[in-house]
């Protein structure tokens, strides 16, 4: 870049230059994706010792950024996209959901109300309603989608019971719901003291008992309190439970209460027919959400929300200033997806949901859920055939539950046995997992999801977590 | 891809293949940008003729794909980056940009906690510092940087004087602040009559007198009410008022209340010496924000927050599950900046701002946005010469508030002449401009920041505007 001459910084030639090669970058990293540790072993404040104090007064060039990505930046990168990532749940990428994504940056489009790019809303409300039916809009993340229908549930509350009455409203959800709720219930100020964390044990395998749920509200409303939204989880982060909805949603009606169903890891798999059953009495949900960008190889972020009565969004979330005004807004012949979500601003998210059904098709999108299944089998079959392991819960789908035995049943020594095992396996840098408690046990969660991953991953994690149990048992014995 | 042998989504080789084809795609769209009328024409509900009711079963090629983009998509959208695009405020795109965002998405990394990638947070950290000084963190938008710090301020104030007292809180802001801050105010719980809407005019350019915040204040203290939250803006959205930061700094600090600054567009131009001057007394903010995604050459999104007191912040916004429990968290040894803003996942934004401080350098970006500010001083001076116009406010950035001037000063007739010169520009798909009302008058809005817009656009826009006029002026003569 020449000073004199000024910044060009969008040459279409220049782009079509240095994207080629960041496509090769791109392209590089996955092809040697295997050899980096799956979870960072930096130490933290690492980089401050490898990157200036200040921002460059003058251009460098892309070599040399490329280089510092090598050097500096990928050493403390995680590996989500790593055949031998397990933890948590996975958050895919695919070629389908790059491209959207490229697509989407390129033409980069603020598409807050319908006038600012059409096909951007118009899209939107397609690519959902091909996944669902009506009501669907993209949200970041599945913490912005129950925020968002929280505040809508609150605020068609207060409406109704009067706007002083915040202080009496409660929420309904066990102990296993994701910790977004909370947060949801925080910002919208939801009182702490009525947020109802509903005990869940394995008698139930972690699914909430409606017979609680129902004592609960019967209590709250008993001392004056106002009951007002139920969360259900279709497979919760720690163990993939789920709540039986059809229960949880006669009661949420008979309590004319908001009834949110969370499925942002299962969803995917109720597009194989086999697993909708999991799904039952979700018409009685007013709200529903999965995360395309988790296992539906969607690159992050692409939350899927669907509402029923999106009015009640709307007239949470909706502002009206004059310099947004526009004819077909104004003339109520659009939606503006703006009154649908926290921010204002949003990008052309469709793009790459619309490119992944396209370029894989339904069929191919079966195959690759059913696949990762097949492998979280496999692997709890590996685990069944060493008697120093015990799978926790049953597995429903690609996530599978167990620990390490303590010797002698010494259950005091159980959760550091395995708190020690998991520090031990991410530590080797071949696999990276993650954990939970359950009933007051340190668990291990081995998540399969990630599209790179193929049977022989599955193998050498479980002999690296073999190996690694041997050496800590010895360790015990000595 | 072959249905027998499974789906192989993230191929190497075939993103390489792929990926280059998009990135022609985009190039060449950059070069036939100027093509396309910029607003997009469309009628609502255009999109549903087009695609297919549900999602196809098997694969198409990418061909196809893109071929439907072309013939499908473009139409739809309304045209950002091209330099004919005027409204509102810029959204950047540049090669940089683009490069980091197709980095970020190659990568794919959720970055909640330090440990899902280090160099995440880590980068995000010192390249705010390169900008700001401490306590820097990217959010989506300006919205949710509004929302965040309302919460941290609301939950401080509501810490010290009791949690039922959330119908006491009174926000403080001016007519012109930016409608995200009402948004905030209504998800946060704060009730619409504890908004103090200050009232604006000419005699202070539009900007907020202190005078008026001061009685407002002692009022509110006088009925028992709390004042929390002051909100001022260096360049709003209407006219690009600024605020006086240094008075309204103190008036804050003597009541104890959060001073927010949200400089979302302007902001950028402080990066040159002689705008610094704007953000004088920016040293009592508890809070600052700008948007490096409109006029910082950043792709959508990249809001950058800089907060004082950050355990404020994170005393609203943290969860701790324990299936997010990691050894660097526990021995509070990293920042997670999930606990900074709503979602709990994040993107490796911070890539796409360190890309193009360093492809771009500190000198060159002071020359793209003292550039755009001579175009405007350019338009600016077109219109002085044409007496059938007026510039509106004083021009301080790159944005013209201006209106044609109702024949025989008859008022009654402005806002209509100049509504329906809006609509003839915008429908001649030459250019896209924008509007809002000050002071009772209907105002036109000429915003310039497109990274290719040059005097010629500018030139051409004017003329545009000119030909409207005289065909709208000579219809009422008629």
């Amino acid at each position: 870049m020449d000073n004199n001459v000024g910044l060009k910084p969008m040459d279409a030639e220049q782009l079509r230059d240095y994207a080629h090669q960041m496509v090769d970058f791109i392209a590089d990293y996955y092809k040697s994706i295997e050899n980096f540790p799956v979870l960072s072993q930096v130490q933290p404040g690492y980089l401050h010792k490898l990157i200036p104090d200040s921002a460059p007064n003058h251009p460098e060039s892309l070599q040399n950024v490329l280089d510092d990505v090598k050097a500096k930046i990928l050493p403390g990168v995680t590996h989500w996209q790593s055949p031998n990532y397990f933890a948590y749940y996975p958050s895919n990428s695919s070629v389908a959901g790059f491209l959207g994504e490229m697509l989407s940056a390129g033409l980069n489009i603020v598409g807050f109300s319908w006038i600012t790019s059409p096909a951007a809303t118009e899209l939107e409300m397609i690519v959902l309603d091909w996944l669902g039916q009506g009501g669907g809009v993209i949200q970041g993340t599945a913490s912005e989608a129950v925020l968002v229908v929280l505040l809508a549930a609150r605020d068609k509350a207060l409406r109704k019971v009067g706007k002083n009455a915040l202080e009496k409203l409660v929420v309904y959800a066990s102990d296993q719901t994701h910790a977004s709720l909370q947060k949801a219930c925080q910002i919208g100020g939801i009182h702490p003291e009525n947020c109802r964390v509903l005990k869940t044990d394995s008698s139930t395998n972690y699914s909430i008992s409606p017979d609680l749920v129902t004592e609960a509200i019967s209590h709250d409303v008993g001392i004056g309190l106002i009951p007002f939204f139920l969360c259900a989880s279709v497979g919760t982060t720690s163990s993939t439970a789920v709540d039986p909805l059809l229960e949880l949603g006669m009661i949420a009606k008979s309590n004319e209460m908001w009834f949110h169903v969370d499925a942002a890891y299962a969803g995917s798999a109720c597009i194989c027919p086999e697993y909708r059953q999991y799904l039952n009495g979700v018409e009685e949900a007013d709200s529903f959400n999965m995360n395309a960008h988790k296992w539906f190889l969607t690159n992050f972020d692409c939350s899927a929300l669907w509402v029923k009565d999106r009015n009640a969004l709307i007239q949470s979330l909706s502002t009206n200033p004059e310099y947004l005004k526009n004819k077909a807004s104004q003339a109520n012949l659009v939606m503006d997806y703006k009154d649908w979500q926290i921010p204002l601003g949003r990008r052309f998210r469709s793009l790459k949901l619309w490119m992944v059904l396209r370029l894989y098709g339904l069929e191919n999108l079966q195959c690759y859920i059913r696949n990762h299944i097949q492998l979280a089998k496999h692997f709890e079959a590996l685990i069944s055939q060493d008697p120093r392991f015990e799978v926790v819960t049953p597995r429903l789908f690609s996530l599978v539950c167990f620990r390490l035995l303590p010797p002698h049943n010494d259950e005091d020594h159980g959760n550091k046995l395995n708190h020690d095992l998991l520090d031990a396996v991410n530590t080797t840098g071949k696999i990276f997992i993650s954990h939970t408690v359950l009933s007051g046990k340190y668990i291990l969660r081995f998540a399969v999801g990630a599209p790179l991953t193929e049977e022989r991953h599955v193998n050498a994690a479980w002999k690296v977590l073999q190996d690694e149990a041997s050496t800590l048992l010895g360790s015990l014995v000595e």
